[in-house]
């Protein structure tokens, strides 16, 4: 099984490309889409969506992941293998998505090169053997990663693909600081469709589950249990395990006019 | 083979969460998305667009269906047998999807719970076996519908997923009312990509084909045979059996100013 | 393997319908979409996107595409074999994009009917035994082309579907004209989603690859190798084999406020 996370959107012709690439080699494997309306070139949405999707499918799935600004530059295409799944696409910090927080410790500070912390590897994928041919500077997904995952469903080795790499570009770990007095400080990671806030605070995060959030100078109480029980915005644990702030009925990323990066407090009460 | 009809959007991981459960307990089954572009907690629009697209799949087919508004709180997860298909999700209406209008008979004047009419039979999802565990109270789509009916698409008696009930929670049926004058009481179903009105007047309910349809103030003449016809506002029957208003090459629901739930009139000529 | 290219969206029950009729005629077909978000009617970006999307799927894949302002008019639904792959849809321009350059020169003007360039065959469907019955006025989608694909999906002969026909409708071939004093007269085929334009000038009419592309009254200096190279507005090779125009981290569309048909002209530098 192979899943696909991209920007690539579905009015062009880019995502069928890629799927023609992987059915043509594997007309037996099954493709889901995770999603293809990543906003445009942006890494750290692909990233998180990716990560809060992929652990639902079974170990030894294969997910591409195409958000990809610098296709055809020196940034490396790469294979990852982690806790028995794959990860095929661009190096530049998308598939840090298989890493754990504490994998990605390295780059609290902001997306780097870190260690690949042991036991994940991660193959370049230098092997053109595994690619079409020619490979064009402006579509790697078609190109390179589309074969690349399609071949390992058939059961290549991702030792076959390319020289091992010690390092990948990781984006920093999804989750708030804690500060001495005790509060959180985070940002918005994601805004859902029904306008919800998807916080960096982790529900492991919290010591109490009386909180009250502050964004953009409003203060939000929380925790509640459910959707129905935010009549007035208030927070609480989303299903991806993150602090959320809804509005029952209505947008509270409207309501607070917040986007993506947003910063977001909790204080326990 | 199992669809899904929720208003879940594509931007978010929560369509892959759904698929990747529902794969990771029956790699086998044929997953087919109805849309998940329902508006955000419409329900009567979820069910209109299940209704209208269910019957095109063969019996036993598994329809998964989430707008769920009310997930957590006491509303009843549940599934629904009804002329060989198996209908699974929230109890607030949109499976009533699965009922004709007679069946709906007793929910012509609002929402409501409703005998369950024989001889469809619905059971609550009480049996924790065939859920995610723990399950969340904000995701019951990924917790307990998924999971559900990936055992049922496994062979799993809809017996085995919790106890009988005899009602449930019906929208009215999906058709105008017979006023004396021999006029037909409607409103708009729903707004197509087109801009097509698709109204709650059923082709039968007509008692000839030459009408006059009232909208908004304008008089749409009506019947013609084809969107090619259309050059003025002009009123077909649309393939979902409903009357419906087009414009060719343009928007009827733009032209009109109209949305879902404009009420509308239907006269002979 | 069946292929789905339509202007259906995937708001309405229209997609679901097409793909419920042909899984149960053949429930072990796969459906692979290209995509439902073509603009509504617009005939030539469908019959850009199916062109841009099928040569990457193996011979003997089924193409249906539907794009269908006339349905239900005279207009004859077809389906033509081409280079190995079955084609299916109305034949109003869409399905020229199973056509070369060369093959469509006789439309070079604007959209004709051309006589069927050897060796493809066109066959009108007329033999209703594989169709639904009824057949609406208003959707050939789900009630011609959708049985009529499944039923060639199981192995039925392209013959049986109704009589041969020598001509179809073309659109214009997607290429620039050359004038004599070596610049290439194109138009704007298509927006991509980064707001990138893909003109009509294909990569091998270009003489050197130093040019300058004039749109909008701007100058756009070219080729450069990859996205990351158009930190200004640049042309560039796109992956479909077109020149495009791109423009790093925004979107060359708005910049220039460029739409499809725009005219563009390419002169060697």
């Amino acid at each position: 099984m192979i899943t696909l996370t991209t920007d690539f959107g579905l009015s062009d012709p880019y995502v069928a490309a890629v799927k023609g690439v992987i059915l043509s080699i594997n007309p037996q494997t099954t493709i889901v889409d995770i999603s293809h309306d990543i906003r445009p070139q942006r890494i750290e949405q692909g990233s998180f969506v990716l990560a809060a999707a992929w652990p639902y499918f079974a170990p030894g799935t294969i997910h591409v992941a195409v958000v990809d600004p610098g296709v055809g530059t020196k940034r490396r295409p790469i294979a990852l293998i982690s806790t028995g799944s794959l990860f095929v696409g661009p190096d530049n910090g998308l598939l840090s998505a298989a890493l754990s927080d504490a994998q990605r410790e390295a780059a609290r500070d902001g997306p780097r090169e870190i260690p690949l912390p042991s036991p994940i590897r991660a193959f370049i994928l230098a092997n053109d053997r595994f690619h079409r041919n020619p490979v064009s500077a402006t579509f790697h997904g078609r190109d390179i990663f589309a074969p690349v995952a399609a071949h390992l469903s058939l059961g290549v080795s991702p030792e076959a693909l390319g020289p091992e790499t010690e390092e990948i570009v990781a984006l920093p770990p999804l989750r708030a600081v804690a500060e001495a007095d005790a509060s959180l400080l985070g940002h918005v990671l994601h805004v859902d469709r029904y306008g919800n806030l998807i916080t960096s605070i982790r529900a492991e995060q919290l010591s109490q589950p009386s909180i009250t959030v502050t964004i953009r100078g409003r203060s939000v109480r929380g925790l509640v249990r459910t959707f129905d029980d935010c009549a007035e915005l208030a927070a609480l644990i989303g299903s991806t395990g993150f602090v959320g702030i809804a509005l029952k009925g209505g947008s509270a990323a409207e309501e607070l006019g917040a986007d993506v990066g947003e910063p977001v407090v909790a204080r326990p009460n």
